[in-house]
């Protein structure tokens, strides 16, 4: 096909979306390593699951043989009102940038939870509803999870409890009331209402709160109140199984016009998105059936992939969650706080952390900075005023392209765009008014961190 | 055709997009009444026009005999980076509300500036770049409009001043720092950037500005900068025509599927999405090849069809730009500050003024607690967090939706979804909290308000 007919937005039409996830657990040879029981140290059943995860999410969380899991139908109705998402020809930044090389985004901002989490959360919410739960409970940081939850619970009337990091709760308004709009309920923490906020609020007064608290409370919450379920937005295997959606929609658009990527980008905090985005081409790659360069990207100030260890690691500073064999900074590694926007977990999604073991996979960091003038001038040029998360694939995506520039090479660049920073401009205002700095941790502040893992 | 085809989302293909704007006055049987000159009281010329407005806008400003005006391939390319805007069958609302009703929505909210604005801000900026002019200048209040402005210019390389209202740069951070992500200069009006800025400050020590204070330090800045013009958001001709896109967009989608509408609503501060959603269906109707109601949506707070009169008027407060006739209250007219969203503009469109006279459109006025008991109710089921302003059209949509199901008549309603709600967070934090009321203006004041009319 000629590449005249190449429109700026690729949209697939209802019928073309995918009808099953791709779960690529079961094609990969080394299987990432299952999750382990924090007191027993042995792998986690689905009894030890039960009191926190629902049923079927279980079920979809150790299943690592089957390739493909049929969508519901009730989700892929949900999926529609905003789905397909648009996959984009750059052709704007390629112009600005006079680069040969063929630039794409797969954009999934386009919903109010303002990212990815959305095609994830609504799955979540939509197997609790089938179990006949009353409700589930989640913590939340800059709010992007909570968000695309409380959209998904008010979808299907499920109560939502979302424990949200104080600091976030009140430095955050906005995204607060995103979630209140959508009938959640929002709770800063500590808080008042579990035994493990009362013991922080008393052995700290004036906590500002972190994530891991919120995790412990969103936990006992569910586990503590019949007909509730604890749920998560990264990280596990049933995540990065409901985002693959993102990768086949992206292919499928992608052969109907006869495109072959060369290299494709994403930026990795626990690996949502990336792993979504990729899920496809890691397959065929696996199978030897294609080759493609595949690149994720991760914030200086939090590298886990590029100067983490390969470890069994808790997933919550709490250490109450099972452990996970990752790519892993210590699960005490306290990104440095100027950092802008999300990617902030210490660790990184067992699949993936396989792949990248298994050489299957690149990883680069870089710092907020070069971040932030990425995403200033792909704003200015294709109109969207991207996440700071995924800012972090803009500027790879901006460097291989430079890299096409000099060697004159036409390669077929895709990247993940996962999201819009509307609330974000807090960020924006610190780059704006160039007080934006950045932050590296040193091989000692990592060293330490790495020498508190769990013994395994 | 079976309407089980019609997806949730109907997207145009890149070359069914408009390539010319319809300019609805070439068909219109009374003509809207022309700009006064304010000292001379002769309607204005094109020379009367020159110092403030691009060329070309102003040709088009004047033009009422030419039906079909081609779209620049320039602004068309832009069009592409986010249009095709969707047209959405609300299956979800309609379900919700258990009616016959069949209910679409043109959404323009896919893009970052938010909103329909950036159709024609990127109209006037590229005029501007092709007049050879240097930059433009504007104000904006809440930012939509200066936003759009900012992202326009970004694109064309122009430099972009927008003078806003300082309560808004002090208290909407937001949509300040969007604007200068896109290289825009904002100043804080009034300024000591400009001879009436200095003379308002110095006779109002501390004052928080006003949009007419705002017009006139843009127009200023404008009109004695070199190479600088001055261009407007709305109620303007040109404005109306570059909006037509949307109604092109719509009915180009319901041909495609068969579809019939019989009611098409919009909401209406100074005329620009719902002249720009109607102008085809308005066509029609005139010549007399269909029959739509028409319903034009203002807030009961700023209610200038409802209660207002049909004059010539001021369309800033300052008193410093042409006359218009239009549906006004009064250029003095100040709606409450408790109003949450846009919408409040004194006056409308000429054109869409001379529509209401001449009886071929309604309107309605609602309150701003049931506009956003509407926007709730439609964000929980349809996904999008809308907009105020766009609310009071899907309260409308709503009651007609539901005088359908007791009465049992499938009627088929369109309505303009002419943006999201990202940045009015504070105004649904109000609404969460059950702190937002309700402000109707008395007979009295509107009519102290229209006795200061000007006498032509």
């Amino acid at each position: 096909m000629q590449e005249k007919t190449i429109p700026y937005k690729i949209y697939l039409e209802e019928e073309e979306m995918p009808k099953a996830w791709y779960n690529l657990r079961a094609d990969m040879i080394n299987k990432p390593a299952p999750l382990l029981n924090p007191a027993t140290k042995q792998p986690m059943t689905a009894e030890d699951l039960a009191p926190v995860f629902c049923d079927e999410l279980i079920a979809q969380e150790l299943d690592e043989t089957t390739p493909f899991i049929p969508i519901p139908d009730e989700i892929r109705e949900f999926y529609k009102m905003y789905r397909p998402s648009p996959l984009v020809r750059a052709y704007c930044l390629e112009k600005k940038l006079q680069t040969p090389a063929k630039i794409y985004y797969k954009f999934e901002g386009n919903n109010t939870s303002g990212s990815h989490k959305l095609n994830s959360a609504i799955a979540q919410a939509y197997y609790a509803k089938k179990q006949g739960l009353k409700g589930v409970t989640t913590e939340t940081g800059a709010g992007q999870w909570g968000t695309a939850l409380s959209m998904a619970c008010s979808y299907f009337d499920l109560d939502c409890k979302v424990y949200m990091v104080k600091v976030s709760y009140e430095q955050k308004p906005f995204r607060r009331e995103v979630m209140r709009t959508y009938g959640a309920s929002v709770v800063p923490s500590p808080s008042e209402t579990t035994e493990i906020g009362k013991k922080i609020l008393a052995d700290h007064p004036g906590t500002t709160g972190s994530l891991g608290c919120a995790i412990s409370e969103a936990v006992e919450v569910a586990t503590k109140n019949p007909g509730y379920r604890y749920v998560l937005g990264s990280v596990l295997n049933q995540v990065m199984l409901h985002q693959s959606v993102i990768g086949l929609e992206t292919k499928t658009a992608l052969d109907k016009y006869g495109i072959k990527p060369d290299i494709i980008i994403g930026c990795a905090g626990g690996g949502s998105n990336l792993g979504g985005l990729i899920a496809p081409f890691m397959g065929e790659k696996i199978k030897g059936n294609a080759d493609y360069r595949i690149i994720a990207v991760e914030p200086a100030s939090c590298p886990s992939f590029t100067r983490g260890t390969y470890a069994y690691d808790f997933c919550d500073t709490g250490m109450i969650c099972p452990l996970a064999k990752m790519y892993t900074l210590g699960s005490g590694f306290i990104p440095s706080p100027n950092h802008a926007g999300g990617l902030r977990f210490h660790g990184m999604s067992s699949t993936l952390s396989q792949l990248y073991d298994d050489k299957l996979m690149e990883a680069v960091s870089v710092e907020q900075t070069e971040v932030f003038e990425a995403a200033e001038q792909f704003a200015r040029v294709e109109g969207i005023l991207p996440a700071p998360e995924s800012s972090h694939a803009i500027k790879v995506a901006i460097d291989e392209a430079m890299k096409c520039k000099e060697t004159g090479e036409e390669k077929t660049i895709v990247f993940g765009l996962t999201g819009t920073g509307y609330f974000d401009m807090f960020a924006y205002e610190r780059f704006n008014d160039g007080k934006m700095t950045d932050y590296i941790p040193t091989d000692e502040e990592i060293a330490a961190s790495i020498a508190t893992l769990p013994q395994i």
